[in-house]
């Protein structure tokens, strides 16, 4: 059965997150799906997110961006998840704190193609710390990068 | 004595970072200062780069993308000291080959200031592979991030 | 196809670090098993390696030391598999380059059991720097530790 | 002035540490110095924490312990200066949570030398989360490794 608060909740943050960031505005991130089973993070290619003109690819900088962002979010995801009488304004709350620690990226290929999309999953829960690890792929499959970030959610 | 090829090269590979990386003109990264005894990488504030509406600060993604920013061109200087007689061509090369293999941004406090200068320096050199740690502070001095980054410079 | 030279040069490795590694000797550290489609590296508990002797769980230490160890066999095994015409003098060589240049661990819960396996994989192959991923399970496939490692192979 | 509880506090944690935990004293690991100034970790070499039979260097899992111990008895020492009025059971309370999140090992140069010393910092100070940076030295004042490790400590 789907809990309605946990559902509301996210869908706030994912409207949040896609249109009143002005740092996502500007990169052109997009919140593409995000409920209790996933998040699904997109950037597309533009000629502004370049790193190497000669290459074309993206640049390191957007990539650890996307990165973070779906770890916060899938960190938050995993807290919501983690109770069922939440109400919205304890998630408000939590969501005031919600910041990254720290991340670490692995920057494994060249970031080529159209769309990168990223996606993430909770490999340490807690009430106050959770960490991630994040994924990027772009539109073919081709891996570009790993992430690892810990979380404050509350 | 100052080598002529070291500040040549450091010289071109400013003025590329600083005016032929479209997402660095997208952020309004700028090179302040690129010489062997190091580097100073600064963004202003502008609405854009905001990451929280509410609280005016700036996005995790742009702190990390100036401190990896800050690390490739630091392992690239300590390359270029490392050596005296390199040729332009060399030099070319290995710039060619520059990259982050890894990197790690611990925040430290929120970003809020006007003004964010990076600095970094190099705490292993090789012929191959260099690790940096890098810092991120706002113009009143205030510690905003740490980065350490592991750079492929050959 | 069995390459004779990769079995050859993998169950040398496999040996040295079994059998004279003082330190390994010292925590009771097994390679399981290592060949070019994995490693298994495994600690037995035993009362010198605990942290904590009100919870009888094993050192943090112990655990950065496997993810470590099975990060560079890993590694290694990587760089062996890249390429059908080695030589046992070039693997030689290759060996004595092989480090760690950095180690992330993520305690992920308490080291609890009796046997603990640790198992790898290369998230990114080169010929002169690799990056692993590396995990830590118990007996009862409780997940306990993840680990990513750039290392050094040439 | 100096706070009685804080120093009776570090004392018994150092106590503990030097004496009661079985992997430090199968490593000969040893606490110099524990106070609100800082932490000195100490290691002497011995022939069973070889690494490199050939070469007489430290395993680098050594050097991963002896930096996660100074990083979280840093982070203690840090909650501890941060309130006066801790009582002794609260600080034991805090004691059993303390516990290493993640922890990222730099290695700079081969772990030559007789006697290994670890220092730490504070760089980001919580009431529920700290992360600390670490270093490594021999007795000739040669930097081995650096470490960056974020604690739970409450």
């Amino acid at each position: 059965m789907t809990n309605q608060i946990h559902t509301t909740a996210l869908q706030q943050v994912a409207d949040i997150f896609d249109q009143r960031v002005p740092f996502h505005n500007l990169l052109g991130l997009e919140i593409k799906r995000y409920d209790t089973d996933g998040v699904e993070v997109v950037i597309n290619m533009k000629p502004e997110l370049v790193g190497n003109i000669h290459q074309n690819i993206l640049h390191g900088g957007v990539t650890a961006t996307l990165l973070d962002v779906v770890g916060g979010l899938t960190a938050f995801a995993g807290l919501v998840s983690s109770k069922q009488d939440w109400t919205i304004e304890q998630l408000q709350n939590r969501l005031t704190t919600l910041g990254t620690i720290d991340l670490r990226v692995d920057y494994l290929r060249p970031g080529r193609g159209e769309t990168f999309t990223g996606t993430g999953s909770v490999i340490r829960a807690g009430n106050r710390v959770s960490v991630c690890r994040m994924e990027l792929h772009n539109e073919q499959g081709t891996h570009i990068a790993f992430g690892t970030g810990t979380y404050m959610v509350g």
